[in-house]
């Protein structure tokens, strides 16, 4: 373990077999966050540049300082088909670090989308060529190329954890992390989850109530839930 | 007055008389706001989940502790045709209470929508069922069931106060509640208010000045105003 | 200099000229953010109203009271065609201090849009007629007019400090200010930057690197970056 | 009910009996806030201006509008020995409603703290002369006199409702609202609580652990917690 | 005018005389404040590093880009015996920007304090040698020295727009900006200001009201103002 | 690895070793966040609940539900001389999860302090025992002791990664998180660098310039700084 982990680009990580990850693609965020167990959502202060914006594939992760973009152009270079990049940043910062020439060179690269603790622009251009952004923040103001990050580090963006080739997904509901060794597993348990709802769907939808179908009656009654007129 | 109010579900509530919601319906939140006399209205950060959502109907209420949704389930099961769903929660929680199968339900029960000072989620689902919901972020993450809250109780939500039966009105430019006392006096007013603004507009758009339409002038010389070239 | 600038109004203004300012609106903010220097940006919590909104035009500024709109009622009378109305408060409010009617007065007195560091209502009716709005909130809360401000003064908007007679741009991406005396060479500027970015999208759309094409390998180099496997 | 009340003042209010106050004002903010059944709290951005400022007593309510402090002088007229003032906001506001002249007012009436949904100056003045205030925001900024709102109406302040009359608690921990109705019977729960936490502390100082002495493990165990080594 | 002013520093600025800065010196923000016609206040965010901070001087602006500290550096050989530092940034950054080791040479160059729009560190060593800095947050994140801003331009800090060499005046209650050209004049209104204010407390302490002191009853019975028992 | 790392206490873990944690407790925050190469501080939102507390020890983490305090009473079994308590939440919350009860407890455990992202309570009595909390909120509100969360897993705390066992060192300036492979080097790193700054503080105190010190005068000029009159 080294003491200074910046400076560093990693050039060989373990992406998550793309099979998993085209699996994962069908569920939404809510679902497969449910299917881990509720654990691994970033904060909901991430939100699509525009309405139905959804991603899916293996992290390559970057670490920028605020107000620098260097490391997007570095991390460019290490993309791969089916790739998303994940940016978190050292401190709080809302500047504009991403645009569409870099969406223009990400998707080059076979890059499929952006996850960034920071701020995007030119929100009119990427919407109109549909490449799918989840920012902090919308903002003009662009970057300076001056201090060093890394790339595919461990990162922490907006309070999740995300190692290189881990799996990310994004949707309207936000943007969930999937760790590479529990990918499969998170598929299948998603899939039996959203098997169960159509089926409750049904049932709800012809008026049965949640407090009986989940048989919540009793529970409630015990905890003392009192009726009254 | 007893001293805990939480875990208890009043059954028998009185609804605003339906005839009253529907007038009140016509017309926009800032507007009835406005016939209110500034009052009644929650706070800015209660933002419809897509653009275009309205929603008026008589309060179920309901209060929530953080992160659990159980008592959304018990409110169903009191919804009239009509309803809308208004849930308070007892301290500043952003997860995603409610989704796509509370909405199947509240709507198979007759609910009309959602107020809640929480989080939702299945945002892309809800939207393309149009169910309404005004809340106060979006977050894929689910609640437990666990603690007891109560429906039916008086609840501050985003700042209001709302009792069982009042009216609350709610589009794009935020959610208004009309206690049920006021509510014809409230419609009555709107209805006025609105009639004077088809005359308004056409003057406006005719290129005369609110200070003179509004005998403005006068009143600003008198404040001091200083016209200087 | 004088102690008290409340309670003014500047009648006239030297107005960025007409060519000019037109020659702006074809640039988007992020364009002419760069242009500049990368100064002269407001705060990203600016937002339009509807995605596309965007103006371009030179500034009538307004300072206000919090929760008072009675200038913007003044302001009206100072517009000539192609302004843009610039408002600013003397603390952080977020109330709903413009509204259709107001936009309908605007807009027959030639305006062609506003930004407020303030609040907004009447959002589906400012949509329905595309009249541009750049807000901090948007509030169903009205107003009260019983306090001076001024017009045409300099003031501080989110941030920015704006002068009558500025160009204002503004789009998706946010709302930048070019100072009268600048907007001819930024203009020249910008449409130096915009020719230069076809040729560098053309490029990174086949495949090429930031990194090669900015030159960036060496300068990371010597900053120490280091590839490991 | 009338249609507005903004613009009232209501002079005869019920307050709540002297030693009733009194008992309360022996318990800390977390004990009463228990003792009620955890509810009745306004939110935690309400923080004292000087570290270990406290009050205890009867509520005399004000309704502001934003940046206008001209209720505060007629809330003063209705002020009794024992009062503490209640203000809230027609809408979120910093600016600084109160200072240490209006203190001197209230003191030389019989007031015994603020609780403030805005802001306060005159904090060094203030501290010295001991006057408890709890306010959202520290702000020079001065406000005007233009505008009515109300004396001793029901309030939502820091989203709690205030009725004149209920006791308002305030600490280091915050501040809570205790109905008129129930004070005398949270007063006795809050006795009942503190007498049994005084034991509590003596087995945890001696090392017993939550877990026996809540009895917690067995249904830590029935929620399915493992222990791993 | 040039289109670029990052990058520049500017020597000679002409500073607010000192027996102006020293008469200032005298009061509090809030008066000064309210001697300048409550405009010059930087917003509230901005709050001292200990109770009981104050500092008053001729300001030494600098820009600063988020998370580089390096014109700080820069700005330290301007100083001179009086001044105080107001460091803005081009984007919100809560970095640690400034600590001990600046504040030392700052103090030996004769500055007085700091006004930043960012973040401090090392803050028990900077209350225990007593260096006044009002912030926007406290952060032990350093920064880098990379990017270029300038010192001695205009700069908007905190909302407020100050000028190298006007007065900035902070304490417990905020920062205010008094402009050069007006200093003397403001000194001059404060004194008024404060005169009349040890005779008001010395009425509100004996038991009169504001509503009398002030002459409000009148006006308030026009605006509409209704008691009711 | 498991899909759900819910409900699990983890009993071994290896702790730093004591006399390196003890020499990492000379240092402040801010320099052994430069020692570390500006990694691994939480984020400035979390605050000391009083002046001048600060800690040092080998985490203990736990993951909690929000508004339900369950997991610190399972904490406080795991407890070992010099452990520091590190509790991170699956979702924002700001409730009171810990007071003084809960701190007798940890304390007579071995416990020396606690880092919350969350909220705390007893703020009088925890600063009369100095009890060193740092936390994002202070709020009287209790939690309910309902759904499990775990101990002795990685968390993500405030924005850091903290695995149990790693070193834990807060003060005024905040929370930095040192890894244990990393904590002897660290405590030498930051050894060496506070060595050095006893020379520059005598330097800067004698009017030595950073310019020069740090030879930054031929980079500023390299980066294109120009110096005007």
């Amino acid at each position: 373990m080294s003491l200074n982990n910046l400076g560093v680009v990693k050039r060989n990580i373990v992406r998550t077999e793309r099979a998993v990850v085209e699996r994962l693609a069908n569920f939404g965020v809510a679902t497969v966050h449910e299917a881990m167990g509720r654990v691994g959502l970033m904060k909901p202060y991430l939100r699509p540049i525009y309405p139905g914006a959804q991603l899916c594939g293996s992290a390559v992760t970057v670490l920028m300082q605020p107000g620098d973009n260097w490391m997007l152009h570095v991390a460019a270079e290490q993309l791969r088909e089916g790739d998303v990049v994940v940016a978190a940043c050292t401190a709080d910062s809302e500047d504009g670090f991403f645009g569409e020439l870099l969406a223009t060179s990400f998707r080059a690269r076979g890059g499929r989308g952006l996850v960034i603790d920071g701020g995007a622009r030119d929100i009119k251009e990427l919407t109109a060529i549909r490449f799918p952004v989840f920012c902090r923040a919308i903002s003009a103001k662009g970057t300076v190329k001056a201090s060093l990050g890394s790339v595919n580090i461990p990162v922490v963006c907006a309070g999740a954890l995300v190692n290189p080739g881990d799996v990310v997904l994004a949707d309207d509901d936000g943007v969930v992390v999937v760790p590479a060794a529990l990918a499969g597993q998170v598929a299948e348990a998603a899939q039996v989850r959203e098997a169960s709802e159509a089926d409750k769907r049904a049932k709800l939808a012809a008026g049965v109530l949640g407090l009986d179908m989940y048989k919540m009656r009793e529970p409630l009654e015990r905890a003392g839930l009192r009726y009254i007129d």
